[in-house]
């Protein structure tokens, strides 16, 4: 039985939501021993308000919560003792197999890589996202990697591979880079640095550039970018989103005819919603960092909470952290060996310089 | 009456439907003189075919055509003889006001800057992207740039503001940063030294930066961006509303019911597709060379066509490229006077230091 440790408060309706979002889990997913970080007082209200019952969850009282306002240090400085800081220490010390927070991105990926630590070999921890398409597509860097170099996206690359084999079954994810077209040559030199050595690197399928459109068409399971190209293109895909459902309602709602016409179309129109529901997807896992951290959407329902503890519990149970850690070494290994055969192709080369100048 | 020259080849359905967009032009336009350049024979091949009249109009054969496999140098190595290179050298030689071109983005773009020239003053020329929102959006640069310099992009912002200003009547141009938080300090060096450059200049009314999902809000009616950030952008807008359109298709086609709905839907239908359509917009203005150039879509129907030709037209009329000119000096005046301002507080620094050493 895996013990997920809770961040109940930080997110826009917690602890309401998060309370009945740990209530449903407890209801519909696999049994599991939930420890209820935040707020004591606050989370036995919010669930006395629903008639829901907490018995049998562990309750780990945290006197401070991490506000979308607070920088990223906080969790170890001025807010060490909010529900994200405890929690996060918890899962650095072994009492829990995974760790899930609606609360303050830049927070949690701080705290992950601070307190729950980076998995050896890895450069730099990750925040994926899953974009909401059918198939799903992993977007690895979202935003919190402002400056990377050609081996950092290598290894988000990796990553990604490792997290889409293992959560979607898939046996060999194809990795895109996202650029600014599709040919070899595109991009600023980081993109081309980062081609050539995706393309170098025998545990990948890497199918190329792609563009911004082609992600829409799939084109790629696993998309690589840095953080600022990657945050850039994941709130234009949900701001074209929002107003494409924008754009349909008032379309329903422009008259009595259109309305009755909505009538014929809700099963469809359900489905649509659901298709660009971010809560139906559940959180942005944190890569990279030793043990499971799952990022929920900061305005997370119960539904989306629940399916963001049903994404830690799988992580968990799938091993994706240690098989990172596994690819990882290997990623190391076979690095050393490139550099050691670039020396040894030098050395034959300087070796048979030397013959041509004896022989001259 | 302003003279506008055309390049009848090179896009996907030419010479057939840019002699049609011409004829549709020349009905619903006011007048103007229309130089056709291309294959004379296959022009008029194209509009016998249609039984549209290109009298009136000058021909200038043209032996070679630019395709969209051809490098950007060929306008004036291998393909100095095409219809889009001998168009922009009689635009360079006065012989029009104005150039429409549906073909090869590179070469229409390298051939404005080395054959037209840049306007003085401007160090990069930009494409520029009317997005298709209400109110319409300015992207510049959509793609041309992908190694800046924060005085490019601040540049690109005075460019774009011109261009709103004249062709929307807007009297102060909100112009906006594309990045991946609001904050003063988000983006890579190259954001943060724009936001101080964009901050600092008192021509433009800069709202700050400006997440990818808040460009469909209303915040910014120029979005200034480095090459690579627009382009991803500007692709992933097209690729999301191509998805959205494929998806409201999908729900009205999925029985008899959801049809019925379409028809009683069929006036909002026909509107979103209007607002989603890329033709209504003309094509990307080329923005800091010496005379209009307008880059039609590659895929232009002989709507687009048009559309395109009324937007070079009005470009011409309204005197755009000639207020960049005005703004590129009162530019480079200001940054002189800043430059001697910031000079002289620093002598007054070091002499105020000097007559401390001196007490001392």
């Amino acid at each position: 039985m895996k013990r997920i440790i809770l961040d109940m408060m930080g997110g826009d309706l917690s602890p309401a939501e998060t309370v009945k979002g740990v209530c449903l889990a407890a209801q519909e997913l696999e049994p599991a021993h939930y420890l209820l970080v935040g707020d004591r007082e606050a989370i036995l209200r919010a669930a006395r308000e629903e008639s829901l019952s907490v018995d049998g969850m562990e309750l780990v009282d945290a006197p401070s919560v991490v506000t979308m306002e607070d920088d990223a240090q906080c969790v170890i400085r001025s807010k060490a003792d909010s529900s994200m800081a405890i929690g996060l220490r918890m899962l650095a010390d072994g009492r829990g197999d995974a760790f899930v927070s609606t609360g303050n991105t830049g927070a949690l990926f701080t705290g992950a890589n601070l307190l729950v630590r980076k998995v050896k070999g890895i450069r730099r921890p990750a925040i994926a996202a899953l974009l909401p398409m059918q198939p799903p597509v992993l977007l690895v860097d979202s935003g919190a990697n402002i400056q990377v170099t050609p081996e950092y996206l290598e290894q988000f690359a990796v990553m990604g591979t490792v997290y889409m084999k293992r959560m979607f079954s898939l046996s060999s994810p194809r990795v895109g880079l996202l650029n600014n077209g599709s040919e070899e040559q595109k991009g600023t030199r980081l993109q081309q640095e980062t081609y050539r050595l995706l393309s170098e690197n025998p545990s990948l399928n890497f199918v190329g550039n792609v563009e911004g459109n082609r992600v829409m068409q799939n084109a790629c399971d696993v998309l690589v970018a840095d953080g600022f190209t990657g945050n850039v293109f994941l709130k234009t895909m949900e701001g074209m989103g929002k107003l494409m459902l924008v754009t349909m309602k008032d379309m329903f709602y422009a008259g009595l005819q259109t309305k009755f016409a909505a009538l014929l179309c809700r099963k469809q129109i359900g489905s649509i919603k659901k298709k660009f529901d971010a809560r139906e997807f559940g959180g942005a896992p944190i890569l990279g960092v030793s043990k499971p951290v799952i990022k929920a959407h900061g305005s997370s329902d119960a539904k989306a909470f629940k399916n963001a503890i049903r994404q830690a519990m799988l992580c968990a149970d799938l091993s994706v952290t240690e098989e990172i850690s596994a690819q990882a070494q290997e990623w190391k290994a076979w690095k050393k060996e490139m550099a050691s055969r670039e020396q040894a192709s030098e050395t034959i080369f300087v070796k048979n310089d030397d013959k041509k100048r004896e022989k001259e």
